[in-house]
């Protein structure tokens, strides 16, 4: 199973590398972008068990090590291959 | 309208990260993870114009700055908001 796990800030968290993106696409004539956030994508190779116990062990991975739940909100989805 | 993108490393390439991340999740006792891989998630708000000509200003944008095509991957989506 594949899990695609987003990581991004919570609103009102200081973005600075969303800022230094946003002021290069404007400087490459990127008029119309009005703002940028950067956040993270991971994907996870996982096997064996079923889609909810996979669904329950990535919210513990997110809690525990993937995000930062303090500034960063977390959304996945679990993909059956 | 506001883009979602994602940025992946491309197969074959080697990802530290994500071998960081898979060590750690295997010492806290996650052992049915077989795989990581990390990548980026950007937001992008847009103005203005037709989905047509974003998809082609986001396309350009991932091209010029925000993916090193030669060892990265790139998808989008746009969601008119």
């Amino acid at each position: 199973m594949k899990a695609k796990i987003y990581i991004t800030l919570k609103n009102g968290v200081h973005d600075p590398q969303g800022e230094a993106v946003l002021g290069t696409l404007k400087h490459l004539g990127f008029e119309g972008v009005q703002g940028v956030r950067v956040g993270k994508y991971i994907e996870l190779n996982l096997n064996g068990v079923s889609k909810e116990q996979t669904q329950t062990q990535v919210r513990s991975m997110c809690e525990k090590l993937l995000a930062n739940t303090v500034i960063e909100s977390y959304s996945f989805e679990i993909v059956e291959q």
